[in-house]
C-alpha cells in the first residue's frame, strides 16, 4: 500500500477519468475504425460496495467514442463524455449535488485531469500517470489503470468509511 | 512450484470461477457494449487430461454475459452463469453428483469465491487474487489467470492421480 | 530519460512508422482475417500539442490494412500506407513541404525504417527496436511503441521548442 | 542470444506450431464464441527473408478455428489445421518434399509438439514452453511466442545460411 496523505472517510462522491483509469490507456482499433477498450472485471465489486455505503460514482471523460458510455452502463454508474473542460463539468456536478470540493475524490492520469485534481480534496493518480499528475496527487495507486486501480480506490474508501462507523 | 498444502489425488470434481481464473480478469468492451475475454489455449490440453482419468470439471460464474458459456462450450465443460450465490450452486452440484466437500477442488480469485473456497477440501487461489482469497487457499498458482493457471491446477491433479495409481 | 544526442528544437516535421511505434507491434487477427491493433490514448494529447506550435506529423507505413488509415484519421494526421519504399516516399514529402532532411524527426523500429533513419537529422528508435535500428538512432524512447513512445517524442519536441522561444 | 546447440545453416524447411508460437498462446473469445489471436507484425519480415534464400515454411496446428488459416494466408505460408497427429502430418510433408528429418527445424511449445520435436534435426522451443518441450529443444528462443519468437528463428536461419555462402 502506498503512502496515503488523505482521509478517504470524508469522500462523498467518487469522480473518475475513464481512459487510463478504468482502462490500461490502450485503445484497440479495427479496420473499420471501431474502438474497444480493456477493463478490469473486479472493478464492479468495488463500485458496488461503496454504493452500498452511500458513496456515488461518476465518470468524466473527454473521449467521444460510445465505448465509455457502454462500460459505465454495465457498471451502473453515471458518465459525462466528450467533455472538453473537465473542471467546469466537475464544478457543475458538485453544485448540483450540494457538495463541496473537499467531499470529492477525483482519479486521473494525464494533463487534462490536472484542473480537477487540484480542485478536489482527495486527488488520486493512477500508477504510471504523467509526472505533473503524480505531483498533485495525495495518493498514487499501487495497481495500474485497467488492472485494479479503480477497485483499489473503492476498497480504500470502503474501509475508511467502515472504520469511522 | 508453490507450497502445496493439500493432496490433489483426492480431487473428484474441479470447480472453477471464470473471470480471473480462465481469463486475466480483463474484459474487452467495444463501442456497442459487446464483450470479449482473453483465455489460454493450453488450458484445453490440461482439462482433457483430467477428463481422461475421470475428474469432471464445472464452471460457476456470476457473470451474465454469454462469453462465459461460449468458452466453456469450446472446452467441453459444463457451466453455471449469472450465479448470485455461488456456495448454494456448489452445494447443489456436490449433492447431485453424490460427492462430499472433501472431493472438490475450487479455484477462485475474488471475494464472491470466499464461501466456496472455505467449504471445499481443496481451495486454490490463482496468483494475484484478493488478499482474503489468498488467506484461505491451500495452494496458490504460480501462473496467473488466463496465462496457465487452469492448466497448472489440471496438471497437479493429473500427476497426483497418476502417482497413486 | 535516455541520452538525447540531438536537438529536437530543430524539428519541423515528425514522420513516424505505424506498427511498433503507434502500436505494440502486435496485430489482432480474427477468424475472418479482420485486423485490429492496440494504440495509446495519450498519444493524441502529445500530437495536439506539437501541432499547436507548428510541427506537422505524417505516418509512412508499409502495411496495406486500412487499420492504419483509420487510426490516423482519428488522430487528425496524414498517412501514406502500403508503402514499399519508405525513403522515396519520405524524400517526396520533404521536397513538397520545402524542407531539408535536417528538419525531420523520423521514428521507426525495424529494418524497413533503416533508410529513412539514416537520411534524417533526428532519427529516433522506439525501445525494443531491431538492433540495426537502435544503432543508427540518436534517441531511443523510454516507453515502448503503443505504450507512450509517440507521446514521449512529442513531449521532447514540444519542450525543446518551448525552451528556444 | 541463448545457447544454440544446432547448426541452422542445414535447415531446408521451417515447420511451426501456431498457438503459442505465432501467438502469445491467448485466444480472445467474444460473446458469440468468435475467436481472435494476437500476432507479431515483424514475423512477416523474417519469413520473407528466409523465403528469399530458399527456405520454405509450413504451419501444423491442431486448432480447428479458421483464424490460423487466415493469419497464414496473410503471411503467404502454407498451413495444415485441425491436425490431431502432428508427427504423421510432418512425416508426410517431409516425404512429399523429398527431405529428411535432419533438414527440418520444428518450433513448438506444448505436449502435442513433442513427437515432432524429437523427430527433427533442429528442434526449437519458444520461451515459456512446457517443461517437457524445453528438455528436447536444441534452442530456446529469447523472445516469447507472438512477441518475436518466429522472427528470431527466421533471423537465426537467415544468418546461418548467409555465413555458409
Amino acid at each position: 500500500m502506498g503512502k496515503i496523505r488523505t482521509d478517504f472517510s470524508g469522500v462523498k462522491l467518487l469522480v473518475l477519468d475513464f481512459d487510463g483509469v478504468f482502462t490500461d490507456n490502450r485503445v484497440y482499433v479495427d479496420q473499420d475504425g471501431r474502438e474497444m477498450v480493456s477493463c478490469w472485471r473486479s472493478d464492479g465489486v468495488g463500485l458496488s460496495r461503496i454504493k452500498e455505503i452511500g458513496v456515488k460514482t461518476i465518470v468524466i471523460s473527454s473521449e467521444v467514442n460510445p465505448v465509455v458510455r457502454k462500460r459505465c452502463t454495465k457498471l451502473g454508474i453515471d458518465c459525462i463524455t466528450g467533455c472538453k473542460d473537465k473542471l467546469s463539468a466537475l464544478k457543475k456536478v458538485i453544485c448540483e449535488q450540494g457538495l463541496s470540493p473537499r467531499d470529492i475524490c477525483f482519479v486521473g492520469n494525464d494533463l487534462p485531469d490536472l484542473g480537477c485534481l487540484k480542485y478536489v480534496g482527495h486527488p488520486v493518480a493512477v500508477k504510471d500517470s504523467a509526472e505533473e499528475v503524480l505531483k498533485v496527487a495525495k495518493y498514487t495507486t499501487q495497481r495500474e489503470g485497467g488492472s485494479g486501480a479503480v477497485r483499489e480506490v473503492c476498497d480504500l474508501i470502503y474501509k475508511a468509511h467502515k472504520k469511522t462507523q
